[in-house]
């Protein structure tokens, strides 16, 4: 069932390997279906060298419960889950522990928006959700991590299709996208703004974020119905 | 029409890639005509992976309008148009968002000359121009980041063909040359020598440039009449 | 003799390569036999462009004499030797200069727990044994090089098996697990989270360490009788 | 004539870049005869592409005459030239460009010996050449960077053959060895101690070198009469 999801979500996950974004297992691509009701998602644990489409296994979005496949699904998936049950428009889930952006994360800072190459993909700075609590890590600690992302968008009133990625605290960055194949796109973006910011923040260390209506400017290039970037589609 | 520099300004595109430039699709190049009435370029966001060379686009220099290819041309064409213009002698032009040429454009610093590695291929500093005032980038965004390029050089009195590189602030690299891979070679010095220069800043923060003779050395043994580095042409 | 063995550890030896990890010869990675009496390990000094598992040597845990082979062993064997004769549940072991965890010994600092990443493979900060003294370099440099190692872990009261690595001062990392393969990954990891806290340092030079619960939960979840991440074995 | 050599050198000039030492053009190798009369040395900016052995040049060390050849010398051909008549026992030079020598080289800093990693290669510090003056830069650069080398290395009272790299101040590091290919492993090691030492020195600016018992233990164990790395030889 969903074999073409399944595809999607497993080349996805090759495309993140391909894009240098993995070390060891550590990380996970997932799609929606065409309904919203089930999401394909990356066996836990399970080598990138022989992936094959038909171990993708499929979660039901209403209860987390698998719905299909012989393996467990990415330790990571109640996260995936609570995103795309808050998230409206996102249709595809990427969480990494890119390097740079992991150092951002750990330092507990947001990604500051320095240039073009951040305002063509993100609309403002890329967040930072707050640490877990005790509490929270013992009760439910993926579908908590899900909340804290949550949290941290509504905080900043900030939509989380014009900035499709988020840094947990102490842990690692979350992307997202229209489908599994553009939410590696945005972790890949994600990655490279974190070293370009990284450096940048090495070269001037009091350095502001760039003004709005360079942002503007960019990221209307890119996306909304006055996009003039790329190829028109159909 | 133009197959041969379709042919060059394509495999100069992916040559951009194979030397680690290209981060998804930020990137092109483009090439003057033998005649310089018209450049072809990159399209835009096509993925290149398959790119051929009958989908390079031709723009009129005069006009910037296609004259020939089936796609859009690369959004940043009018940026191209308005250097060779301008600057005499160029006749291929590279863009990137190659990561450490971006970190300076970030801090909008210009890169030092600290070394042969630059002299060898930037006649000095390589400038960083302004950012673009609210009204320039929303009357004619790509056009005005040409205007700033130009203008850089003006009040540097800095001869292009001998600096051919400019850092645009919170923006990105452009390179140039005598044609599409000669532009691309001088990209891949450009990003060397901003890697180089951000290491050389935190080892000695305070750094002064090279002595004029030095730059004058390395410079004239790669360029000029009296060079003599590489082989005799012809 | 041992063929399988030898088979483990050549190719855990190429997959140090494979993962980035060995410059030149700078590397090498030993596994244990099944009744923990001798271990396999890479000749001293041979390139690995044509490894073969019959170039493996076997070394004897009580005497560290060669039981087979016609190359010398590693001139780090009698390190692993004492690794294996101390810690107990170590079945494989890998030292390698890897760059980043090469920069903390060097720079004589533990790599404190900063983030997920780190849990995940490493149950608190990958202590720095100390410096050897020049009787100790002089007596028997890598049998002491061993002790000061061990010497650490009692110090500290660490389990080595929830801490699998450590960086010796000056010099670089020694990583082990339950076997060659399992030794490796935990070298990889600890590479990982040397340059990921390199940069968090970077990003904010007091950064404390996770808390203890965060610290436990990801720790536990991979590893111990609750973990939950991966697939079922058996 | 002389074709193993050619060959020899060809093939050292083509794993220089497979260390990914090289970028466009910036390095060349040379490998002296066994009658030490002439060089064989990489022709001037010729592509790594298609490289082949006849390619490469004869140089006498005597008068610095091209004795065969098609093709001129690298640029850098006097700066090889002074090495091979100056430091006894040299049977190879290699120079690059390679980002983290260049590094310090352009702040003009020699690279402290921080670790084993080092001490395995270079026995104390890489130095640092001084810059040269306009009248050296103008009369002869190339012979006069061999020069300010041989000047460094005698002040020094530093043997050449225990210390096989050098830093020339705002350009580039030189590496020899007993012939081109061990060179070439020499120019690795500096830019990966050079690399190390940049790490080592953010995590800890004051950091001091090793100790010299240290620097003796690892320099001795691959060097020299009592040497016992690596496999004997015969």
């Amino acid at each position: 069932m969903l074999d073409d999801l399944k595809q999607q979500v497993c080349q996805a996950n090759l495309d993140l390997v391909a894009h240098g974004l993995v070390t060891l297992t550590w990380g996970n691509v997932s799609g929606l279906s065409p309904d919203h009701t089930v999401f394909a998602i990356k066996p836990s644990g399970v080598s990138y060298d022989d992936m094959r489409p038909e171990q993708m296994v499929l979660v039901s979005v209403e209860t987390g419960e698998t719905v299909d496949g012989d393996l467990k699904p990415s330790s990571d998936t109640a996260t995936h889950r609570l995103l795309y049950q808050a998230f409206d428009g996102v249709g595809g889930v990427t969480h990494t522990h890119s390097r740079h952006a992991v150092m951002f994360a750990q330092a507990r800072r947001e990604i500051p928006c320095f240039g073009t190459t951040h305002a063509d993909h993100f609309y403002g700075p890329v967040p930072c959700a707050r640490a877990l609590t005790e509490q929270e890590i013992e009760e439910a600690y993926e579908a908590n991590t899900g909340q804290v992302i949550i949290e941290r968008f509504k905080e900043l009133g900030v939509d989380p299709v014009a900035v499709p990625g988020v840094l947990v605290a102490s842990h690692a960055p979350f992307a997202w996208g229209k489908n599994a194949a553009d939410s590696v796109k945005n972790a890949v973006a994600l990655e490279s703004v974190a070293e370009m910011a990284l450096g940048t923040l090495q070269l001037s260390p009091d350095q502001s974020p760039v003004e709005q209506y360079l942002l503007d400017k960019h990221y209307f290039r890119k996306h909304g119905p006055d996009a003039y970037y790329g190829q028109k589609k159909g």
